[in-house]
């Protein structure tokens, strides 16, 4: 377990830890008899830092690569208001030296107890080829690591490891929720598109070293990748009917809602607009709280103006601010 | 009780029974030298017929307004591929002598149950402003009359009477859900804002004879009006905190999420942006049932282009139609 | 051969031939104690025109079905400015009696013409996994027989059977032409995704007795569909190059050009914006060109107001009116 | 009154006067046994200049706030070819030592002649309760003197201390021109609508150390607030008028004139449309007359491109630029 | 003078008089042996009425065209609940018969006084160019016998002979009280192109038997037309001075203000977006004001739904709708 | 002919030659002792780079002005990761010394091969009016020497020198491939358009030191400054049918296709939509093409974000990446 956190380093302290290099540049000396030294963005499942490496920085460039892992040794200090750490050793890590875990921001809630939850909303679905259906792949170990793994977004919601599968989560439970108040929709329909809907999100996205698109997810974009991976588990399952394949294929292809939010086709089935509405619902409602979450250690009463949202968010002012953390973990 | 309605009219049936007149209008007889006949379209909470008046028509149209309900007898038959009803006789009819509920389209859910909801919500509600605030409405005889019968729509969603109060049911069932996947939300405000998102609808509809807006609602519009209601009764309650009052009526006033649905703020905190989305998601979902059910009576697996989604909606295909009716019900 | 087509029927003429029957429906006479007559739209390619049965409506009203072809006997009368055929005689027509081609509306262009430059363009591919991968569509014969009659469209262009391979062989023409203006542009990709954008129509409508969305065509549409017809046939041919594939499918769903246009993907490459703004320019002109020749005949120099394209289309004026038909004819 | 103005420092003069601190930033000097320096932000109404402290610059910067009132002495220089003022005395001011209004960028009309048009025209509306109406606002001197002190926006137009009274003299004057031209329009019922519109604006915007919103302002907008305050006007009045009230109030939640520009309803009646497009006329002419006047100085033809308007300004070349000042002020 | 007028005649009135033909047609009668009869549309300047003619309809028919004025003797009768003229006598007129001025909807105001305040307004140009710009047009005796009689649109607003004068009036009467309150806006520029911005719309509109767009109009636009005509006049006068020419021309080139209504470019000077604002304030009163005035004779509320405004407009209930009219004279 | 280009100067080496200045400021030593330095940036048709005088600087600087060329002495250096070079000495020089043409970025194609495209096509026009008005243009040496030179935009496609003549030369290629396709188009109409669509262009931009709009440009737009081009011309050829001069305006004002896109029109002919969809085929593969080439050299499979595209473009990776340009010429 890693003791050290980018969080929590303040100036001062002796560093000596794992981190992961997401930014590496040499830069002559302002002196330029002394020649370069190296330019670091250090960062961890906690935040970054910036650090400096002024000995030798040419020769120990050439033993790691941006997006690696490096064990360093050094001392945070602060220069023109702003923290860095100046690194006295640094080397490439080995594999079995660090978890990593540590390395990326990750979903705070339990892997497994979420995973629990879908293997029980699979085998809740009565309707057996769409059990069937969603069997194939949360019976998938391999799918399930790149499932449990995978962000939902680059940057907007659920933008962290373990995203996607919480999203799913959220999705299915407020699917469930729904199915109370509306007893016409067929739930098993509606539950297995909760289940499979963004399924091609394990391919849209590289999250090796950082949370980017791959050029597939960039060319294509889930929604179809979503919809090729379920047909293809439809063409594998006998007799699945065909009103039933194209009810969930439409779900899946419709659950961006709007042309203008790249969804190929706009819902036409009452599942289909259920489906779009709850996904929608459980993505706003995660940006915002991610958003405010970022805020409240600033103190401030009103966010930065969001360029996306195009707004500034308010999260409470002084003593009045609700103590909304601790109510609701009170729940 | 009614015991004829008009959903079960059928040609060369007898008719006798109390009706809403939607539409009065004296026509001449091609051959003029017969005069005028009355041409009336007759309403009841399951829809409307034609009917129509060949004797006595100018007299008897003095005899009672569009809007009035009458008794009438008559007989059905079909011309031109319409059903009509002839008219033998027909006269206004007294207070007494009918339910009013048998004229209007209304919630089939039960309004008690529903109210029983709403009250323990409330009752729910820790803190005491906010309790306070809740309480002053639903405690209230007349408003609550008044929230129990009103349309939430004219035409989109929940467009029946007791309209309202169903959707607030919706929304505050969906909000209590959202509630345990996100705790961070803040619970009293939350419910609070479902509660009373809406309660302006009960003066933004006229409801008398049909469902339409009243001027005020025309001109002021149910957001603004729902505002100050709830600001006054905030004025009513002793020390109502000032950032919990600005939180609230920012919830009411940002609830339809976007400028161009005639929002005057956008959502700017994690309970307004739920609320807007719990919201918007009962209400199309709500809609799209509507449509679908209307036209499951007529087994064609397409709905006619609906205007406003700009888009058919599908119900399914033949002996592959989903059973949802069922199935739902054996929830 | 067809010899009567209803583009040419005037009042007063004889009928005898063969007819598809758009509409079908059985009416009262005015003079109820006469019965009912039948009311019919018969139609070939040519165009549609109205028809009554006034005699034995009933009993002949059960021989044949809306979107049957039917043997006319009668006579063409005029009514309230309106031209109708007087029906003698009908009786479903046997499928050797005529030739399904004279009943739609079709290309006018040469099919095995049109045919011949799509083999000859998938013959001059050069990169042998796109060759391979085009000649597995068109050495289809079956996929050739539904390629060469389905519709591009249901209403705003080539809108006719054929009218797909008509679109087809101009865009790849056109792309043929562009190539030679940017060179840089990769050849082989450009045609192969000329020659296969649309393959999805095949399926997307269905065009027995009207030119109507299928089930697929609604829930799916053809940009998806077209995608997954390609994938298939890719994943069919050894060692299909990634990138190649990737960039394949990019072209395909991404032909729209704009997410407000069902588009999934926006081009991203120069391949891709080629192939959307080709097929863009071939779609606008023949929808132009359809709305104007349809006016021509009318003789008036502006066509009524256009819906869709929200203005009137000009032609021309009186004797200065550009002969244009004739000159390009010349060419 | 103060002696000297950000406007007309120049390098090599003395500086002994009071600013308002707009921004305040200690800074460590590049050789770091110095110590730190101070970063200021000085500003007055005529605008603002950057200034340092070299001594004693941490003792120094706990004696004041930003936003707050300092007396400094020092020397105006030119750096990197800006200009700042070395401080060498600063210390907080007494609030009787400087007048406020010298602080702040401020209308440049006289405030007593615009109140006196306000008030003449209060008088010279006819009917009673609409008098009544407006009297209660503008002979409550509390209102008056923040009506009269508030700006009328925070960016775009008018954002100037006493930029409300001024946008609301300016559009009272071209309505009565409007009323000349159209006398179908209820004159009292325009020119108390035009009086009241943007009360609210009195308390959505805080403007005691710089112009900026309010958290009311923000979460509830000016249009709901400006309603708030006429509707609990006409409730202290007996026998306001039901109708007129509705016209009154439906003026101002119109007056935006679209949604997408945060209007909760859109201009319905002649007396809405009319302030709505009288009140944008005088907004946007404002705007751009501070836009181009602002660029004059600078002698270029064109503005910078303006962002928000997305386009550059013209303001004229050389000698031929026309000289409008000189022939407005000849008016 | 004309002595009956459409707007007047009632059921049961003899009818002798002229009236423009808007509509002709020959129908059969439904008993086929009795021939044809002729419906007619006739008009004046009040409005349009339906005729019939039963005797000797084709021959009649072949005596005069759809937009000729005619002399016509007959009754007024209702059919069906509405008005119709049954025609005795109907005979082309000669063009000294009757007043043209009587066969169109014509401004109310008095195109001489009107015209007095354009001369008046031309002559008080100072800037010796744009006077004689301005004097061109309006010393022109066949341009202002165009200019006088033009209407400024087709629908939407000032849709009647004359409505162009009264619209330049009109705006230019509103320029001059915006230059009191703008003394920067330079007023020999404005009140040029106020007077000159719509030149174009003199050929835009055929308005010899109906107000509609002529070709040039509907392929042009009158802001090209009008721009066309102002660049034709700069070139006449000697030595207009470049920089004037190019403001005047930006200013009519943007005064649509926004590139979705039509405008090649949008306000980039102070002159011209005071002329597009005060165009526009003018445009949307009058439009208002016509749909309101229109349904003021019915006596309901609220208009029916205004599909270009998207929107009902409000007049005013009962007795509490204010007697603008009265009140508005009354100035 | 230039013997150095700023795309091959490389840290090192001495530089002699000529470059335009795109940019000149003296700038403060940080000692200021030292007094001033001279910051130029320097260009050719290869690029832009960043240059140095550090002595005498004052009165060199005063020796040339920013967009004259000099002759240049010195020496590049690398500093902080930027090339610069060094100047020793420098002075503006003499017209004849310097090929014009070596300093602005241009078309790469041959300019004479594209005049004879377009003087053959303006000899293939058959209709004698039309032939006459292009032949006005481009037999008019002056006129060709502009059309030759200006650019076709300032920075989205062709935006060099040649651009014009090189987008018009593609835009008439491409028609002649369309008039193959669609025979019904007005082949002499399409040609002369094509020709004529952008002569505006000619005085829309400056590019006497940098490309940028001239005032006219901005005021007018090249749109209407075309269409008036071509009026003037229409207006010297004896007995121009007006029918044919109306269309071809028409396709001149809407050959931007879309109001949005500042077009006063949008196309209501074949021969408009024709040209409107060909020239953005053009400009946007043009623009795509540019900015892929831009990217080839960085070496990365992604472009940038492109800010007015709102996306990144794919270029391709690794060793897949498509060899394009070597094919491309192998054509």
């Amino acid at each position: 377990m890693k003791e050290q956190f980018v969080r929590d380093l303040r100036p001062g302290e002796r560093v000596l830890g794992f981190f992961l290099v997401h930014h590496k540049q040499l830069e002559p000396f302002r002196d330029r008899t002394r020649g370069e030294f190296l330019t670091l963005v250090l960062a961890d499942c906690t935040g970054e830092i910036l650090a400096r490496v002024w000995e030798d920085a040419p020769a120990l460039a050439e033993t790691f690569e941006q997006g690696q892992v490096v064990k360093v040794a050094g001392e945070v200090e602060e220069y023109m208001g702003r923290w860095q750490v100046i690194v006295e050793k640094i080397r490439p890590a080995e594999t079995d030296e660090y978890d990593p875990a540590d390395m990326f921001p990750a979903t705070e809630r339990d892997v497994d107890e979420m995973l629990a939850v879908v293997r029980e909303t699979v085998e809740g679905i009565e309707e057996p080829h769409l059990r069937a259906l969603a069997a194939r792949f949360f019976e998938d170990e391999e799918f399930v690591a790149c499932f449990s793994r995978a962000p939902a977004a680059r940057r907007i919601h659920h933008a962290y490891l373990g995203g996607l599968l919480e999203h799913t989560v959220e999705v299915v439970t407020l699917c469930k929720s729904l199915l109370e108040v509306y007893p016409q929709i067929h739930r098993d329909l509606l539950l297995t598109g909760a289940l499979l809907h963004d399924v091609g999100k394990t391919a849209e996205f590289a999250y090796e070293t950082d949370i980017d698109y791959s050029d597939e997810g960039r060319l294509l974009g889930h929604v179809v990748m979503s919809d090729r991976l379920v047909t293809n588990g439809i063409a594998a399952i006998p007799e699945f009917p065909d009103d039933l394949a194209l009810r969930l294929r439409h779900m899946i292809l419709s659950h961006h809602g709007r042309y203008e939010w790249g969804s190929p086709r706009r819902p036409q089935t009452l599942e289909a607009v259920a489906l779009h509405h709850v996904e929608n619902l459980d993505a706003q409602v995660n940006r915002f709280h991610r958003i405010l979450a970022a805020r409240r250690e600033t103190d401030k009463p009103w966010t930065d103006y969001d360029t996306l949202l195009r707004r500034h968010l308010y999260a409470g002012r002084g003593e009045e601010e609700l103590s909304v953390e601790e109510e609701g973990q009170a729940e």
